[in-house]
């Protein structure tokens, strides 16, 4: 697995793995008719670094390469100004590419990234309390509850769920 | 005190009051040096409620409204999609006029008009731990500390300070 900063060639990738995840409604809160234009628009905001991971490489036979978008994830200051030392960031998998690792992967990606970019902080602002494989992962990665927001978030099957707010210092190893 | 939704007249009201607050860093996370474009932008964005209170009247020698603007709040939901039923708001009050229950009548306010557009909750992402007066008015008002973010802002005197996530039901009267 390969994890790089997007470019405009990966658009239509993340915009196919965005609009999977988004559309049923039951793990983010995005509008889950949102356009093409302004999911690209969120995600590859100015000011916020886009990834990309990647699984497969060059054909043998062949100069085009053939490696799969799978995922994707977001890296920007959660809040600007006083707040703009704290990260934020959001990831998204292909739905035929789930339990592979590459959430983990690119969440331990996120993390470097961030203090590279000198972050001290990362903040997750909406983690669903019924999404125990992202709550798990994120507390595996050294990622608190700090938060918890009563019935937040309205789960097309579960109604009024309670959100997380998640949250973990990057000045020092707490993983 | 009249509360009213802001107009375009009250444009450059707003933007004095916006600059003044924000201006020293130590209240809001916003970019001290924020431009009057960017700042009317975000409080009058589409999807944004922008509400002003007004001082005084019309005078009696006078058709033209003497009505000063001392306070600007918005509301608007915290998230899209299985968020938009928590309600976000944040509240700004001159200097000049602080201490007369400007930021406690707005709230009140607020509190009415997210039940009449039919909010089920309301979210303040980022309270700093320090505004002891805004906190006081806060849970005062029925909100609790749900959330506390270790050092998420830097103040420009304290240095790295907790900021609070608070919250409440709109559902039944719990102040």
């Amino acid at each position: 697995m390969k994890i790089c900063e997007a470019t405009d060639a990966d658009r239509d990738a993340v915009w196919n793995i965005f609009h999977e995840v988004v559309a049923p409604g039951d793990t983010y809160a995005f509008d889950p008719a949102i356009s093409r234009e302004d999911a690209l628009g969120y995600w590859f905001r100015l000011g916020t670094h886009t990834y990309v991971a990647k699984l497969g490489g060059l054909k043998p036979s062949s100069l085009k390469p053939a490696a799969r978008v799978v995922g994707t994830y977001i890296l920007r200051p959660n809040q600007p100004g006083g707040g703009s030392h704290v990260a934020n960031a959001a990831f998204m998998v292909a739905p035929d590419a789930r339990g592979q690792g590459i959430g983990r992967a690119m969440g331990e990606h996120c993390l470097t990234e961030a203090r590279r970019l000198g972050f001290r902080a990362m903040q997750f602002n909406f983690v669903l309390s019924t999404n125990k494989s992202a709550v798990h992962l994120w507390q595996d990665l050294g990622f608190k509850i700090v938060g918890t927001l009563p019935g937040a978030f309205r789960h097309p099957e579960k109604d009024y769920i309670d959100v997380y707010v998640m949250y973990r210092s990057l000045l020092e190893d707490q993983a």
